[in-house]
């Protein structure tokens, strides 16, 4: 028997990993297989061409890489940049910390932009940055998209905004691990260099594929990058993609049939109806949060999430007792306040295989464990709010019209 | 891909088939097996003995019958009746209706009790029925616990009671397809002589085992039934139970352990708090519908179900429309009104692996879905009523304490 | 845990339930549905209209019953006749002798012409009997098309012409529990008026479903047929197929899914090649029998079976022990010697979702086994002589080519 | 519908990925869970201490990298050593060459001792340049205890007994993803300081858990190694571990559910008979390549493995046919040769989930497919030598007697 049955659904709401579809988890059912017979091969091309989409490229090149988020920024990194090498990096949370801790344990040179935890990246230090580095020593410009921990949406259109005005040629490396195929993203027309994600997010897979996409000038960079790597080497999987076998070591057979009907999903319901049901599902959450006399721990408008919002609780409720609690009364998971906001917020993740139902009875549970834990909340508040705006603004499934 | 695919759960709420949970979809993911091997009678020994504890007797002899429901009722009358029998039936809703025609097309002289839909079996009519009846013509009392075409759940002990105060001898069978393992039902204490219940009900299996159990002096009376019979017949099952290997013929592997898995479960939750778990999520929708200013079916409290809520809609709303709308734009599954019902009511299923969470993103659905076709109703007021009652009376999870 | 777990696979080798192919398993790895929607009556239709083919009818009217083969037997026979109407019927074998033993508790009055068990059909007598008949008091000709017990295949297109000869009007009612959809059967050409068979048989599924395929003049004749009945009742079906909604009562929805996905298998494969495969898992099975220098039950060549093969062992071994044996020691299920036939022969099924290289390991496991109990068997033997015919008869895998 | 799908089984005797037994395919058939919740952490704190078991160390330190045997590799050579230091590492296959090319990479002064393919670890050499190295300049014997592209087993206790005779205090790393958990393996005794496995060899799970277990020695050297790593940093595990949090980054939910299955099926069998029931399957393929008159890519007995077999074909036959038409018509997957035996070797993986009649069918299999390509084998006689052997010493299943 399971660990720690409770009656009924577990009702999954945090940022990562998330619930997982039903045609996907019986994709996944299978025995092994060999990934040298013809089939395993046959479908990998398939499924490296029509990975892109959720980039919105056609002349990125897609690593599938086992292994996770963590594993896909270093794979971004090492394949890219020379230890030494400059780089503009944003701290805005959590997720950002971590990845500015592993440039730095790379032996990177990393000018760290620091925000306060609720703020977007700062670009206007960038912009200064960039206009002051006329001898290109910036060698690479990372920005985390969506920032999980905070809720947070960085604008990269004008990070390639600002590259271009200044002509500066540093490689643009972005963290899409809770945007792509959830937020608008658009490699190409950004001109984003190496863009990556992971399975277990937007793409509702189990965790264990590190997707990671690479410009053109991404590649030609890695012929000379010096970093050390074998494992995360973009080098060996073109040799064999060359080869049309495509795998330097064994991938997971049921990841790979799992994505295959995951992107068949993506494909079937729209990536712009995926997106655009993420903006339902981000906008009904953040009027919920209004409604409740909660705050957004995102500052400002401009850099709200559609994937995740962080709720900012008073001072006399301790967050992690919400988090607690919802799991233990009503199966609810909910996202902790991460380092140095933890105790300050919870988070409620709102993307990958979600429907606007499974969000009210989210949103309806964390009203009462408000209550639980001694903020005022009026019940059903923050449901009618969101229902609302769902009401008129959710479709019809376009497969049952 | 799946015939018509939305995005996110689809929220089940017909009163049957129900949710499955997760373990017993694992426990059912398997090849075939032998049943004449060592292992499957062992098992079904097993399962023989504990899916009588929610029937609550001792003294019964199940019957796991590959069939639906409607071959449990067969199953029911034939083994214990002969043709031309007089039986005392009550028809309230759809099912006891088909029940009723069932017994007549078997053969019975059935003396039919009927009251409006949206009442329970009349017992006065019955109570006069029996104390005129001194000359034990009526053979057997055949009602349904609770009907699900109308949210009505009859008193059975009130049944008893008559039988017992006019000493009337006559067999006490009853359809607890809605009811058992959900609803108090208790079969050696009420003196039930056939109580039955269907796979996909409450014990939240896919359809496919019709569970018949038999006191005593059913047993008794299966020995001179003249009802022709062979499939259904229990004689056959009996000569099996005493050869140790069961099956007169195959079983379904997958449903014997997704039925040692829906059983173990049951125990760890405890027959009593699934009880009071459904009578948490009945209360709980009741006070919804009230909030929205709309009726219950079931025109007393004293027949309220905490299975099933038959919702009366006005005159100027087609319920069909309701439930048509709530699958098409909200993958909501309710239930439709049934026969003279149709388009008058629409029914919330609340039985089975269902927690709180489920249930208020139901009642949310239906709020906006009810907005949809023009009722005014306030959203978020029977998500507030329902949350309220949840919040004051839902306990931990006993194995997250 | 399971019950009694042993490294490896299962070896599935009894003549049903059979091998499910993974992509059965995944497709019915699914939550239930609502019955009522638009999805299961649309996916109902194309299942209604594509099962037709296994049985090689356009004229037949299938019924998919939430039942077993026994259960589907009883339809057929309650469907089509009254009580007291004279059937001929074939004792040939156990699952014969159920069948008549089943009409004659459902009053028929069953004239029951018996061959040794490893004979075919007696048709001679058939004959007599019909030539005799010009009053027409014989409704109907019952009879098992493969005798699962003693792996007899009868042959129908005699029945049919003796039928014809004389032009007698009897309905020609067939099991092809352990023949259709495996061996070859020709509803319309050979005039069959109801053929059945079961789920967990030639089509992989498991146990659930009981699939009747009734003729226009079956149909025609269960207008007057005065068999009590209702579950079994085709008119319900009827009634509900028009209404364009398909079910009395609720199906399992992962059956349907998994019947789904067996036909399309099916078609995949071809139904002639799915047919030519059991003939070669058929005749290298017996080329391996002789191999080891013992009988196959069925005496004659003109009745051999393609799907099952019931092997004879010498007076002093008991067939009992190697089937006990082969489970215990190399998890290999063989299937028993029933009734009258028990501890002399052991059953080999090779039917359903089975390929060459898993009959050969059954095969050599037998022989093994074999030795173990005393036979004194040279091992590879019946390998040897299977797989040359292999060698020289098996196809390449068509996608694969 | 799958990419190409064969009737029947596919028959899996590729060294890796292997068979995944039901009941694991069953444990990880469920969605995603919130890993900070209390319940898989809990459950990681049962795998960490009871995966030790399969390495035969209590003093190990085990870490479960969300990656691939390569990837196992790496975290192995940087966790514990610096660039520049040197290695002895011994080049007998294509496993071993991939391993030293990485140690290269990763700028190691490898000292590599290369034997001809077929043949195993030269000792010899290791025992002279351990003798000579009196400054202790070897900081680490890198070795593959099985080399599974040519069947190859290394006598790991001699190599611990050459350091042990000239105390010399080089680490001693080994590859143990062919043979851990299916090959005698014994960390604690043979004093190995990072031992290694993959999730998809032995443990017979899908691709996705690199399992990694460290000396204390090994957890020493990891304080002060200078190899730059993030992602296999055992650092960053061993500070979540002291949390009691176990995660540094998201881990794949399944596959630890998977994984408690895997072990809890491998102590049921009991870690020994696991080994025995691999020595079984070894020995009788290798009785099988002799009776077919063909050599076995080792050369000497001393080096046979239990886990696979490399057969070498004659010089008239290109064994990568030899694998094709397994597939295409058998639905056999052997494994190919690899890079200088590429043609010249096909490899039967017989490791993982796996039993005596499934190797009987691959044997039989593999029979079938050399006659196809000419090779003029006599059927059946590999399978009679292998019956001969299992029929004598294969015990009955402990569950079953």
């Amino acid at each position: 028997m399971d660990y720690v049955y409770g009656p009924g659904r577990n009702h999954l709401f945090v940022p990562g990993p998330v619930n997982i579809p039903e045609p996907v988890l019986r994709a996944m059912n299978r025995n092994n297989e060999d990934y040298r017979s013809p089939a395993v091969p046959a479908m990998t091309k398939t499924l490296l061409e029509d990975v892109k989409q959720i980039f919105k490229t056609t002349s990125g090149t897609p690593f599938m890489i086992p292994t996770t988020g963590t594993g896909a920024w270093e794979s971004a990194l090492t394949n890219t940049l020379s230890p030494g090498d400059r780089i503009v990096s944003f701290l805005i949370g959590q997720f950002s910390l971590l990845w500015i801790d592993q440039q730095q344990r790379l032996k990177f040179n990393v000018d760290v932009v620091e925000s306060e935890w609720g703020q977007g990246a700062n670009l206007d230090v960038l912009e200064s940055k960039i206009a002051e580095d006329t001898a290109h020593t910036i060698k690479a410009i990372c920005i985390v998209h969506n920032e999980t921990a905070t809720g947070v949406t960085n604008n990269l259109a004008k990070v390639r905004k600002i590259l271009d005005n200044y002509m500066h040629p540093a490689l643009f490396l972005v963290d899409g691990v809770s945007s792509i195929c959830a937020l608008d993203f658009r490699m190409d027309e950004w001109g984003v260099d190496v863009a990556l994600t992971g399975s277990q997010k937007a793409l509702s897979l189990p965790t264990g594929i590190g997707i990671v996409c690479a410009s053109p000038k991404a590649l030609e960079a890695s012929k000379t990058a010096k970093s050390v790597r074998v494992f995360f080497d973009w080098n060996d999987y073109l040799k064999f993609y060359k080869l049309g076998t495509y795998w330097p070591y064994t991938p997971s057979i049921q990841l790979l049939y799992g994505l295959r009907t995951a992107l068949d999903l993506v494909f079937e319901e729209g990536l712009d109806n995926v997106i655009a049901r993420h903006s339902r599902l981000g906008k009904a959450t953040r009027l919920a949060v209004e409604a409740w006399g909660l705050k957004n721990c995102t500052q400002s408008e401009e850099w709200v999430s559609d994937t995740v919002t962080a709720v900012l609780v008073p001072p006399y409720i301790d967050s992690t007792e919400i988090v607690k609690r919802a799991w233990k009364r009503y199966n609810l998971s909910l996202g902790l306040g991460l380092n140095k906001i933890a105790g300050k917020v919870f988070r409620i993740g709102h993307l990958g295989n979600l429907n606007e139902l499974q969000l009210l009875g989210c949103l309806a549970g964390v009203e009462m464990v408000l209550k639980d834990v001694g903020y005022p909340v009026k019940l059903g508040s923050g449901v009618a709010a969101a229902s609302a705006y769902f009401q008129n603004n959710t479709p019809l499934i376009p497969s049952r019209i």
